[in-house]
């Protein structure tokens, strides 16, 4: 896990810039004779490409990847699969005017900074465009716990809040979250936060959002104590999504609030099966999956490419002023959804091969 | 960053169990030339110890640390640093009568579940006591910090929110911090703290808490994205941390309630130095730090020993009922102040190294 | 340095396979602003490929490598540069015959015993094409190095031994080196080497070779002692080469001949510089470079392809004859003279890198 | 594998110097629920530890370890497992007439060049003492491995060759070996060998030697290309090891003299087992374990402390002379024997974890 790769024993290494030719991944340690195609990889990227709705960016991309080695006859052979998509809907001009600015809230400062080079393009390497890599690389995790787990093995991810909006996620409706462009779980909450994103949209404002990935079917005992917890990887996977900002594991931030007795999710044995009363541990206890639901919730915030001028500053220390035109993304946090099931399938799987490693199962 | 090893270039790697006959860390990878000192050490392994208020839990360990290696004539050579603290008030007996029961909300199942082996006394190495080690490298951390940066690098934390009670972080006093064994930020409320939390500690009970861990004078560059990004391993090391279930970076969470006009920073040139009306993104941009104060909070959950009776099962599988007495601690949260400055110290070093060598800077 | 990455600090990940349309690499932590051009890269490629010379495979490639991230504006960015090279002269159709037996002394027996799959195209990632990718990260870490430490870091490698015939390692020639075919050092043996390898060529034999590979301008310092040692490295780097079966730095294997006083490399100061009488180090002593030069040789066996009739099994575990007919390389040690340059210039920057974050030099 | 840490998921991280208080290590990834004892790692110890006779150092040292974690009621908990040995006969005043000059040959030089410090004190970190924490790490790796695998897997190491004198290594016996002081395989030669030996040591000098150890029992499919082959991470291993200069896997450096029909080993089923008429690969095709012998052989360069007289320099870059008193190796390579045996296991432990992640077996 370091500089552009993810993972320790399933990793991908992401590649690419925004308005580079391509960008692409390699992923290494896939178990070797596991059946995948390259349409199950282009469904999950199709759940995150860009210019599906009214509420993402404008940006055209086919997202169509290509598989470059590692599957032989339909099959992984254990050695690296290397993907590539070609960017093709680059608007580079667009980025002309703001050459020389920094967006506040953006990264064009500090890579400026850190390696003295502005690569304005589209935000270069900066650029949301990397986790379409990260999709993939997704994909074909999850066929790999498919085929190891069985079809019980599931993962869902939802909007669960926009803005100011939240949901029931009581009210949480697998069928529904594939059937709107918002990933909204809940019924009865989608044509407000209809409104509430178009009204955003229009005045050339933005919004945040929480996204909560759940993952069923996990067994028991994957993470590895004490600096591979599966929490921690999953909060750094998470984290490192841009414009991630808060990582809650089960009931988060919000569990400062709680009472010892609130909190303790009892333990009721029914037959084989052990059940629990609550879930407030996310699906965790010390770093070990419990066999509950894994749970995970992250914010991502409103994207920094606005129509309100702001005051910013130039790459030669200049005060100046700005204001982003051109394509625009009301809620960045809509397409993280596709996202953080990705990661979450990849942090899963690593750690199902770590602890086949240490313990055998 | 793999099992018991933290960190990439500055690693620290802790070893031994609650009730074993020590703990400890080696420290790898510290650059050679920098004078410390065994009380510089014992310095920050004091803020942590247990029995110091009534506050925590009354286990008795002086936690007096011993360097084994790595220092020559008062300085690091380069060398891996070993560090020994001797346990010395262990109870295995208070233990003995939930030997078989797990207790909800506790990693007793997990472990149990996923190595197949029980080490009851005191949670083995699942106890806070691990925590320990990792401030004796952040001890390490913080001195080769101050020699490289010089001493208007300072990182300060504290607790935020303890249980229902909030308090302002705009009355932040480092000075308060440190006068008080709750480490409250914030005069105005500590006695209300205090009583809450007897009333706490007198019902057998507990409660959840947030800390909040500042870092000063950190240059501008730190962070290697995308995936040893800054916020990203801060993320990690603070979820690894016992009892962590949310971790925010600046407005964290609550950056999904926030609009981009609201969000972005913005940014003023004066002179030399770049200023910022704000700091919502506690001082990373894109993984990399900007200069800024960095702000990292997170939640600890109430302790799981707490004396209501709950219902659990046993290692046989057999349904039954826990009670936890003996020493008991209301809220964990408190002795997490110190831990998480150390991570910060550790993740800032690690990544400073990091810089040093793809940046030279 | 993990499955097919090499490299801690300066990292490369290589994939593809003989037969499939592509091999590459990613490039990472590669230092921003240095110089570099696709012909740079070409140029050292073109010393690898294939089909150059009636002494090694016939197979022809033109190895053009595409950049497709990472540089911008003729400059590193600091971020993972992807290269590509497309596979041309494929003829699968050559391997039909072979497709179910294994070549004894080959990886096939093993690929199909561990991964329970067969790619019988050429050897799928078996295949020494996967050596491209290295000489291209080689040439990326050669223009670093180059552009840090000057013109007096150089590498040169060359053939010192084919089959029963060795050369006069005392008159190296780093021009005539670039001039013949075989990398030959040594003008005096260059023909009758000639003859030799047509002979070998003729009967469809094959033979091995040793080559040698020297560093000048290595600054003193580099190598992390214990487990990072230059001279580990540099050993893991030429054994992962294929066919490698042997590594000496200095006088390797034949320091077990020699007493304590032959051995000693005295040493001399001259001004300002620390001259050595000798060179049995290798130029590393405790892992850590001493300014010498750094001298690694290694041996390449023979190509196990040969036209004779050998004993073998097939993978339905029947016994049965195998003999390899089509394009045949009679030394493929020749062409491992430019990876292990490319494999020096790697664990050199890895190094140097390394050095620079822990000791800042 | 980085600093001073050596293994991806069976790994030990070994600290301490010459002279201080103590070294040791602390071994990760071991799998949970294996019986051990610190009499099965004290045996391993003895057969290192020196003096115990009059062909290896006077230096007293019972090497005695003591396990201080990860091991609960006889067996492992799958927790890090933390070892340490007290160092006894120190004799710091022995280096004080050196503690300014450089030894030719030795890492005095460069540790200083590298980190600016010099630990005079026995070499400090350089010492191979720190090959005690190796054997003990071993000695874990070798009771998993034997637990997992069963008694057909052993290791077997000899001194093969000592100076000048070699033997015939197919007069191998492993009884012999450890009945003689030399860990000589070859009785017919073993009292020229001594006769030699104490010429040496009489004269004050030393010599060279080569190891062979040999691995039996080994599964088939251990070792994962491309950067994790198991001859390369064996290269790694026997490298690291103090005065290591050469390495060879099966015939090494001898193939490159080979033809491709002297080097092939053929292939021939018998039933259900797969044999080799011949094992110049040394078990190792393609990175993975053919199911053959593993054999590979190291040379161990002559102690650089001579009595002597040799030209050298002291730290302030002035011409001297040094010759060495005090006690004295005359062949250092002989107590190589169960440090090459320890870095076999936990190599082959190692892939053995590695293998079971990826492809389940």
């Amino acid at each position: 896990m370091s500089f552009n790769t993810f993972g320790k024993l399933f990793r991908f290494n992401t590649w690419g810039e925004s308005h580079g030719p391509a960008i692409g991944c390699v992923v290494d340690g896939c178990p070797p004779n596991i059946q995948i195609k390259e349409e199950e990889i282009q469904k999950e990227l199709n759940k995150r490409k860009p210019g599906q709705s009214k509420y993402t960016t404008q940006r055209k991309e086919d997202d169509k990847v290509e598989i470059l080695s590692g599957i032989f006859e339909g099959k992984t052979t254990g050695t690296p699969i290397s993907m590539i998509i070609y960017n093709k809907d680059m608007r580079s001009k667009d980025y002309v005017n703001i050459k020389n600015k920094f967006r506040p809230g953006h990264a064009d400062f500090t890579y400026f900074k850190k390696y003295g080079i502005r690569d304005y393009r589209g935000g270069g390497r900066q650029s949301a465009r990397e986790t379409a890599s990260r999709v993939a690389a997704g994909a074909i995790a999850k066929k790999v716990l498919k085929t190891k787990i069985g079809k019980k093995y599931k993962v869902v991810g939802a909007v669960t809040q926009i803005g100011i909006l939240g949901c029931d996620v009581n009210s949480w409706n697998d069928k529904f979250i594939l059937k709107n462009p918002l990933f909204c779980p809940d019924k009865s909450v989608f044509k407000l936060w209809e409104k509430y994103l178009l009204s955003i949209r229009k005045a050339g404002s933005s919004c945040g959002a929480i996204i909560e990935v759940r993952a069923r079917g996990v067994p028991v005992g994957l993470g590895a104590p004490i600096y591979s917890k599966l929490d921690m990887d999953l909060a750094a996977a998470m984290m490192s999504i841009n414009a991630v900002k808060g990582v809650n594991i089960g009931s988060g931030i919000n569990s400062a609030r709680l009472t010892g007795e609130q909190n303790s999710d009892e333990m009721i044995q029914k037959g084989k099966i052990t059940k629990f009363t609550s879930n407030n541990a996310g699906g965790i206890l010390g770093g070990i999956s419990s066999g509950q639901e894994i749970i995970v919730s992250f914010s991502v915030k409103p994207t920094s490419s606005i129509l309100s001028k702001r005051k910013t500053i130039d790459k030669f220390g200049k005060n100046t002023f700005i204001s982003v035109k051109g394509r625009h993304d009301p809620c960045v946090g809509i397409r993280a959804v596709p996202i953080g099931e990705a990661m979450m399938h990849c942090v899963i799987l690593d750690h199902y091969l770590m602890n086949r490693a240490q313990c055998g199962n």
